[in-house]
């Protein structure tokens, strides 16, 4: 009684005071509340600089067991071989995906790449760490529930668990057969989300910084956005896990903690849009608009 | 019995055939299915060429009653007025919007524009025209019902109805209040749906040509994705209703009926995924991932 209470007055202050916008409750969150991207987990996508000179550097998370490991060890073994160094984008398609890799499709791979079956699409429930989920109230079209853990939109029907296709995130290009993406071949979604995809492609990452460089890029006028003329195609420089490169060249980023209280607000407030220029909350909330707040560290 | 009987054996007939893809669904809807734009309901925007010379058209169709008809108006009246001719785009946030208007927010408006309160933002459900609607079966995070009237994309609570916000709709920008949208400031979306915005600004149209031409722009690197210097802004050249252009410019379009049987063919088609490429049918899909098919017309 004493606790319901407590609630009630919870709620009662916080009715009183002016709602906060998402962006004021990111700002505001502890320190404790970031969590410190390791540069092990980071890939370093450089291009080949603007037509104006300017340094174009797009970073990518990779994900954690037990999502995708076979696919994210050969984006690995890919990285230190060098092997998309000289590579290109070469597909860009508008309101789906931009994708890279090698244009020719004959550069030989590296040898120790493994097969990954269409299996690894998924892993069972009870291989997620246990961590304090926020509870998710609000229905979706594609899963049963969905759910952040460790920084990653997820979807599950109660048995199984899978990371789905949001803004940024990063998969695994593939040709017919489930089991024919090596790791290669990788695109990031820059539209809205192709969540048909999920369960189909093996997800192994999202955009953590540089996302402009690969959303406003011209689209290709070819079928399925690659580009018609080989000069079109976008030259990458190189390619690296972060922790390979020089210290002061490593991306120093943080993200905040999805089982943290502020991301809890976080989600509710951006449910529920009651600062100065919302009319009409909308009382309901898509799990790809959760943008999972990225900054650099502060330390 | 005999209807039941023969539902079954349509089932049976369908499950036997190669599955479909979406695409091959809208190449073979027949011509009857699909609606000619009027040329008065489409708002065409040119940008001043890009740096390589070429022509940048984007086309926009207006919204029809019941759906924000004043908004409409108005900008029927800033078309004939050629108000937004040396107009720009000025605002470019990624995973959001691009935004244009008059940046210097100087330039005085056509005095017959008229106030648009927020009451328009949602319409009484019984103010839709009767049109038979494919049976939506998958949930929503932001509405108990959506839908698809001539084309559009729709939400509902039972009670009111009003246009969500999917990738390439173009809303009105407005400042805090909400009467204070003008029509002047537009706006199309090109990320994931923030569909918070639903109810809370006009909806007035969706980009059926050139999207590309917004959506792979700059993103501006000032507050909002505004662009902080005044040369980044990409100016428009002119903007007319299409129907005031001479009839060899005026673009041809027709989309496929969103009442007709293969748009809840194509519908039904993209929530379950079968063609070769897929492993896991999704048995789900959100409004905003249909995009509506929009073509040349052949006449």
């Amino acid at each position: 009684m004493f606790m319901r209470f407590l609630a009630l007055v919870a709620v009662f202050v916080a009715s009183a005071l002016p709602a906060q916008a998402p962006s004021d409750i990111v700002a505001g969150a502890p320190a404790a509340e970031w969590v410190a991207i390791p540069a092990d987990d980071l890939l370093v996508m450089d291009l080949k600089p603007a037509a104006d000179g300017k340094a174009r550097r797009i970073v990518i998370e990779l994900m954690p067991a037990p999502f995708s490991p076979r696919h994210v060890a050969n984006i690995r073994t890919l990285a230190a071989a060098h092997w998309w160094d000289g590579a290109a984008i070469n597909r860009v398609q508008d309101n789906y995906v931009a994708q890279w890799g090698d244009p020719t499709g004959k550069k030989p791979l590296p040898a120790n790449l493994r097969a990954v079956p269409a299996s690894d699409y998924v892993v069972p429930f009870q291989a997620l760490p246990t961590v304090a989920q926020p509870r998710w109230v609000w229905p979706d079209a594609y899963a049963k529930k969905v759910l952040f853990d460790r920084g990653w939109p997820l979807a599950s029907d109660g048995r199984s668990v899978w990371p789905v296709h949001c803004y940024g995130m990063v998969g695994v290009g593939r040709d017919l057969a489930p089991d024919t993406g090596s790791g290669a071949e990788l695109y990031a979604v820059i539209g809205q989300a192709p969540r048909h995809l999920d369960r189909n492609i093996a997800l192994v990452g999202r955009v953590v910084e540089g996302m402009d460089y690969l959303s406003s890029l011209p689209r290709g006028t070819a079928e399925m956005g690659f580009y018609r003329d080989p000069g079109e195609q976008v030259p990458i420089a190189s390619v690296r896990i972060a922790s390979a490169l020089p210290a002061a060249q490593q991306p120093r980023l943080e993200y905040l903690s999805t089982s943290a209280p502020s991301f809890a607000r976080y989600v509710t407030a951006r449910a529920n849009r009651k600062d100065s220029f919302f009319v009409t909350p909308a009382g309901g909330l898509d799990i790809c608009n959760v943008p999972v707040p990225v900054r650099v560290r502060k330390d």
